[in-house]
């Protein structure tokens, strides 16, 4: 569906890549730009399987890879000629660094004024904490989830997946959009100047909508709602169980399911307000009888009864679902050395669009040449050229 | 920057909300349909004050609300007629809602080839789970999210936000940008189908890489990162702070930080290997020394060794940081009763750009008459009209 759409992507390990996946799952063409003999710090971290990192392949689906070293003038050089040819820049360098490569904003406008200049960064281009590091645990830490994640008697806790890259990666990856609608309305780029913490903040709004319009400060209520019981997990003979109890009718048809349908007739749990002051007696009351049978065999006593209620699954009951297979949320490919290769794409599924993600992601420097000759007319001998003085 | 953009939003709550609320933020025109005489769920949801929903205020801003009664056909047929008239459907009920109101895609196709016509739901349009509830724990926990959030001894853990709502309408917001852009490009509208469940798991790259390619299924390992020591959570006499210590670099500047430089060249915590067998022992040098500062102080004399590190802040401390305040990531307007109405735009700032939100949430209807008015021509008599027989 972005056919046509040609993206420098300057962007390292997460959030950027994030971003520049799903763009090129959906069909733009992603020129990652590496360093030369080395590439994306990603290609050493997370999950490591005979010497390849299965966390960088995952991130870099269907993209090229171009290696240019910044820091001699002709890779600079040969980046400028590229940003003449391309809709968007997307870079996640701590906020100051494309101004020392002179490939500031201002000095990319001046190339091509219709470029999309997106940049990723902590906490902004321009902020009181600017010059803090970006690293997703801190921003989870600074930004307020993590003080309203976990239980009231236990400790702050960080979500177990790099939420504030992911988020501030998808939301750039929609500002592109916005972007280059804007564009092709009016023929202007722009810059956009996307913060992991503001990320972060912009998506609390359950807490603070609590704290700006009534002046408490949210606290952590462990998996239960802050405001309605019970809506909580309960653990089972093999595992845990939610459920969602926001009703009386709701509520009767649990008691029902657990055998004990005189209960939704006591005073103690005749609405939300008395549920909640007797909620340890009435998780108690559940628990008792969740722990008897298997998640499995709770979902389906109680589903029987309309109750709202789902199993807790590991990542690998998730990913071995019917629900996935059937939705094609993972994608096969082949890997040189690997072999199987499993990628998952953005998660929408578009009418009319069959594939699903556009391509492998790149070895090393593998896409340099094509890119060179295809998109700037380089020769052969001129890529040779390049490849002796290390700049490619 | 979507000036001219019309949105026709049939959705509630939160998933469909938050998708709409970003696009009006950058100048969409977004039509909110809403219940005669009740309106969205949301209304009664989440914080009250004098009650009126502040969640419903922070979901809704710079929206249009037009009161529809889609179980009359004259409300239907009204709703036809603004499909002729707009770029974007989005909907997020259960799946099927839509065909029983005579409003599937192939219905509303019908009427505007060119539209893009978006479906949030839990679990998409076609899954073994698709008549699964949709609620953001339930989804939490059956998605994988839950099974890695939280500590190894503790219970598997819930976002203190409704992250699976949330995530699913950020990525519809970029999916709708994408069908737009292809329509411009084709002439051609699209339908994506959008779930939570998917949007979450794509989501798990971490996690997913581990699995799919270690065979391993990625367990809790509460604030600390899976593989990297200290990567972690640290107690202060006021709170806490998290770091990221990931090179021996680093590592010694932490030593050196909390007063023992010569632990840097223990052999127990020579490399991330060491440190990782020794971590219980390695926590508890660390922490010795942060209990006995305030998590400011353990920053500032981290950061002087240079050791990524920052505070663990609550939401009042972030929404009162003055980063928030310099990024302007809390924009005030004025409520007719609650007066000061803080709102929080969507988070990126596009140059050129002043204003972080299109204007106040709507009251219920407030817009009936205007939209009835300006798009489809109605005059005063018609409207009365409608009004006795309530079908707005």
């Amino acid at each position: 569906m972005l056919e046509g759409i040609r993206i420098l992507d300057l962007t390292r390990v997460m959030a950027g890549p994030f971003c520049t996946a799903m763009l090129a799952d959906v069909g733009a063409e992603v020129i990652k730009i590496e360093v030369p003999g080395r590439g994306d710090d990603s290609r050493f971290l997370g999950h490591m399987e005979q010497g390849i990192s299965t966390y960088f392949l995952m991130l870099n689906r269907g993209k090229k890879s171009l290696t240019l070293n910044l820091k001699s003038n002709e890779g600079i050089d040969i980046l400028k000629s590229l940003i003449a040819e391309c809709d968007v820049l997307i870079e996640n360098f701590r906020p100051g660094v494309m101004a020392k490569f002179g490939l500031s904003y201002a000095d990319v406008k001046a190339i091509n004024a219709k470029i999309i200049y997106a940049s990723i960064s902590g906490f902004g281009q321009e902020s009181p904490l600017v010059d803090k590091p970006a690293y997703d645990l801190i921003i989870q830490a600074m930004s307020g989830l993590m003080s309203v994640t976990g239980s009231p008697d236990g400790s702050p806790t960080a979500v177990g997946e790099s939420v504030a890259d992911i988020c501030s990666g998808i939301y750039t990856a929609w500002g592109i959009m916005v972007g280059l609608h804007h564009r092709d309305k009016t023929g202007e780029g722009c810059q956009i100047d996307a913060a992991m913490f503001d990320s972060l903040y912009s998506m609390s709004i359950t807490g603070l909508s609590q704290f700006f319009y009534g002046g408490t400060t949210p606290q952590r209520v462990g998996n239960r709602h802050p405001a309605t019981y019970p809506v909580d997990s309960f653990e089972t003979s093999d595992g845990y169980v939610t459920m969602v109890v926001a009703t009386e009718k709701v509520f009767a048809g649990l008691m029902a399911g657990i055998g004990q349908p005189e209960l939704s007739d006591d005073p103690k749990f005749a609405d939300n307000k008395s549920r909640n002051k007797h909620e340890r007696q009435l998780k108690g009351i559940i628990e008792d009888w969740t722990r008897r049978y298997t998640s499995d065999e709770v979902v389906e006593k109680l589903t029987e009864h309309r109750v709202p209620v789902g199993p807790l699954w590991d990542l690998k009951q998730v990913a071995e679902s019917e629900h996935i297979a059937t939705r094609g949320m993972t994608v096969m490919e082949t890997h040189p050395i690997l072999g199987d290769m499993p990628l998952v794409p953005q998660p929408l599924q578009f009418s009319g669009q069959n594939s699903r993600i556009s391509g492998p992601p790149p070895e090393l420097g593998e896409h340099s040449e094509s890119v060179l000759m295809d998109i700037l007319g380089y020769d052969a001998a001129a890529i040779e050229e390049l490849k002796f003085k290390n700049v490619i």
